[in-house]
């Protein structure tokens, strides 16, 4: 009832600033904003590089259609105004994981330039590290690879307006990084997707 | 080009669960749910929250009107429809801080008891803890501290709708805490929510 917890901490009345949780959580935030088509291997590295951060230590959260299509965003369908909205949404969470001095990953197809444009202003206008992480292969090498099965629906016109197929992938022309997955294996994608961030001063290469 | 980061790290394809998490931060995420009238004091008892919690060394974040009214909701006006769906998302978000093992602390009024109950549901469904924490007061005593002017504008008919004057707050009845601020100190309050974090588990008391 009575128990005195950490009744020697003062606060002030303001919000903490950015430097000051830095400081407090001994980490810097940003977001990694992986995109591609699907199939491409983005949540196989996002994966990866969850587990990777979290085991140096360094907060690190992952956004995806798992806990996000049916969460936040499952009031959203596949009209174009939705579309930018589902990207809309993702890109302020990200922000504010981001701004918690967590390095949010996201894993999401993304497929218009101006979504992901948008999202980096969002970021750009909070002052908050933003990276475009384009997962490249070849439309061939990510249809055979068709991990759900979602490329042999739309070839045969189950799904409708589905990326690749029916529907423009746009390709970022201002990435950060490009991760080849045709090329690399997951290690070393993960590998450089640390060398960025280490580059970036956002994580410490020790 | 070839720093060599973290290679000794190896990892597995799927999702890491919520305990490997809990493991790699060495903390348990939680939602603070705090509801009560405008000035009833839910940002500077939140504020303060924060602030302790980090400079405990646990992470937290706190959901406020200047990082999501601004931002994720931005797109949210007044009508019964915008409210439930703001409730909605900040219960949304709340819920991913918390998964990711952060203590989430939310401020907003949500006077209405189906969001609330809402936003609790969406948290038991995915086993996340979550705490509705009624900052109270008597509606004179948020009206005489009016920190904003809202209640003097409300009165004066220049805004509609206005919790406590014409539109309804519908008190908690079955929050997990209680801090009445026109008997408690701030400092009264965070050690409230401290104790509360420690019973659960949630914190270490040392």
């Amino acid at each position: 009832m009575s128990k005195q917890i950490a009744t020697n901490i003062t606060w002030h009345d303001s919000d903490v600033t950015a430097e000051e949780r830095q400081g407090l959580t001994g980490q810097k935030g940003a977001t990694l904003w992986m995109t591609g088509l699907s199939g491409s291997g983005k949540s196989t590295v996002a994966v990866a590089l969850e587990q990777t951060l979290l085991k140096m230590g360094v907060n690190s959260y992952r956004l995806d259609g798992d806990n996000i299509r049916h969460g936040l965003n499952k009031n959203l369908g596949f009209s174009a105004e939705d579309r930018a909205e589902n990207i809309r949404r993702i890109g302020e969470v990200a922000k504010l994981f981001a701004d918690s001095t967590c390095i949010a990953v996201t894993s999401f197809i993304s497929p218009y330039a101006a979504d992901r444009d948008h999202v980096r202003e969002l970021h750009e206008e909070a002052g908050v590290p933003f990276f475009e992480v384009y997962v490249s292969c070849p439309l061939s090498v990510a249809e055979e690879r068709d991990p759900k099965g979602l490329y042999k629906k739309a070839r045969a016109g189950e799904i409708k307006g589905f990326t690749g197929i029916d529907d423009p992938y746009e390709e970022p022309t201002r990435a950060e990084l490009e991760l080849p997955t045709d090329k690399l294996s997951v290690a070393e994608s993960v590998q450089k997707l640390l060398e960025l961030l280490v580059d970036r001063g956002l994580i410490d290469a020790s």
